[in-house]
């Protein structure tokens, strides 16, 4: 990939961020932020579509996603973190989009539908919530991006966001906007504590990068393993054993690793000890991000200014392409 | 009515204005712009939800607009005369109040579904024209509007708007909005020349307020009347007969209109007769506009000017309730 390539991301910010973000999202950005030109945004309007009776908490989440950013080793100087409400652009460009989908297709969306049945929204769904892919289509295009970062789950919303960029510079008769490719990274999530197959907040089975020492004794104590593993001569199951999945994720002694999953499967291993060395791999990946990440929380005014900054020049470039957009539809005076 | 009532009034740049505008909406406004806070909002934003396709349109009737609404006396000194698209607080505003209204609820918009029928969009309703209701609470909001003239089929949307400013002050816990009342006119509209119940430029019936004498003339000789009235000494009727319409609602000698509808409802008066007198009606009405639209017309750089200035007022007044308004929703960093 060249340089030129130019990635938009982010987060919602309902939260702490946790291990699943990291695996997910956050390591391919710090890998990637040097090669490539990208934008990570907090998506605090895209938050409060389903949030919006709590905007104290999506308020709050700003702050503490942008000190897990900087904690992990996103570089502000590199990559440009930017807050959502602070781009006027994007909501112009949605208004613009929204001429461009038919009522039809947003309700075809595979990725709207799953996620409204999730949320059990079918009765009562928000228009916000409903027109949400075409806001990220706006999100996207606003800085040119050629690559997204998505689950597979998200492929529909890059189909819906290249479908506008074609619509738009067929109508408008200019390449003004650019299609976007999904970069579906080779691990896209992790198990919760729990064993279920997504850490997620909402789910309470996570492990978060802001997490104390104790806190994570307690969580790892608390994993779930193989349910058929009772005495530790019986031989264990390393497949969907939360604790082997961490392990592979975050260890960095891949023979040690080998031989305790060989052990593990056998029999004579017992989970207490698995854990063991589980907790001190953890604690040695994330004690070195709470000491950073302690650092920052404590200067609230230098993260925020660091995320203003970024702001100012998200906003810039998004400005641009509304002037071109605006330029290409007459909307010029 | 107190001076501190604020209006908030507009048209779709599609084209120039015509006779029934005048009537419908043109003639309050200059009646009222003295003792009201009076915002004229040029809606090119609204008008491109249905025309995204034609923006060159759009772009050359904001000036044609402009020019009518200075002819007919639309002050610019005490109406705040601006552009949608320059306001960028209203598609902000339009994105959070879409978290407040359900897909359901607007779906049952009365208004929205007779549009819908009367445009034959039911197979590929545009979201933009789907949610425009919203977009419209925002217009009204944004100005912190009071009063908005409109006709009786638009009362939905005055409700849909006053639904989100009650949903939003709940919410948010603080009257930051305020409810619009509707400010329905007597005389709401005006019969095509061809007898129509609408004048309107899609059917291609009406007298604009830039016709030339000739064009007038011709109009006015072209105009459909009682088609029962086949020879001078029939009886005639007055009802129903555009003609007298216009007598009615641009005669000034009220005397004179009586005794020749009088005339005409008893028979002996011909079509042409009442015609010629319509026509004298008409152009002593529109030659004063003409004459002051021409002049507009050769200084496009004033007009604008005067356009941007009250754009300029307009972003400010809107910039600041959208202030308040991301103030409330802790979106304020």
């Amino acid at each position: 990939m060249s340089k030129k390539e130019i990635i938009l991301t982010g987060d919602r910010p309902t939260g702490k961020l946790h291990l699943g973000h990291y695996v997910g999202s956050l390591a391919n950005r710090v890998l990637l932020q040097n090669s490539h030109h990208q934008f990570v945004m907090i998506a605090d309007v895209q938050a409060l579509t389903d949030n919006f009776e709590d905007p104290q908490k999506i308020h709050d989440s700003v702050f503490e996603v942008m000190c897990d950013y900087l904690a992990v080793g996103i570089d502000p100087c590199v990559t440009t973190i930017f807050l959502q409400s602070m781009i006027p652009a994007i909501p112009e460009l949605t208004m613009y989009y929204m001429n461009l989908v038919t009522v039809a297709r947003l309700t075809r969306n595979p990725t709207v539908k799953a996620e409204i049945k999730q949320k059990h929204m079918e009765e009562s769904l928000p228009v916000g919530f409903f027109v949400y892919p075409i806001n990220q289509a706006a999100d996207i295009t606003a800085f040119k991006a050629t690559l997204v970062p998505v689950g597979n789950d998200q492929l529909p919303m890059i189909e819906q966001t290249n479908e506008i960029v074609r619509s738009f510079n067929r109508i408008y008769k200019k390449e003004v906007l650019v299609e976007a490719k999904a970069l579906v990274p080779k691990v896209g999530r992790l198990s919760g504590i729990d064993g279920q197959a997504k850490m997620s907040k909402s789910l309470n089975n996570g492990i978060f990068l802001s997490d104390s020492a104790d806190e994570l004794a307690r969580k790892v104590k608390s994993m779930y393993t193989d349910p058929n593993h009772l005495r530790v001569e019986d031989p264990g199951n390393v497949e969907g054993n939360p604790v082997f999945e961490y392990l592979d994720a975050f260890g960095t002694d891949l023979e040690k690793i080998a031989e305790l999953k060989a052990h593990y499967q056998r029999g004579g291993l017992g989970d207490m000890a698995v854990k063991k060395y589980a907790l001190d791999v953890l604690e040695a990946f994330l004690a070195p991000i709470r000491t950073r990440r302690k650092l920052y929380e404590q200067d609230r005014a230098q993260v925020m200014g660091m995320l203003m900054e970024g702001t100012q020049k998200a906003k810039g470039v998004a400005a641009e392409t509304l002037k071109e957009v605006k330029e290409v539809m007459h909307l010029n005076y």
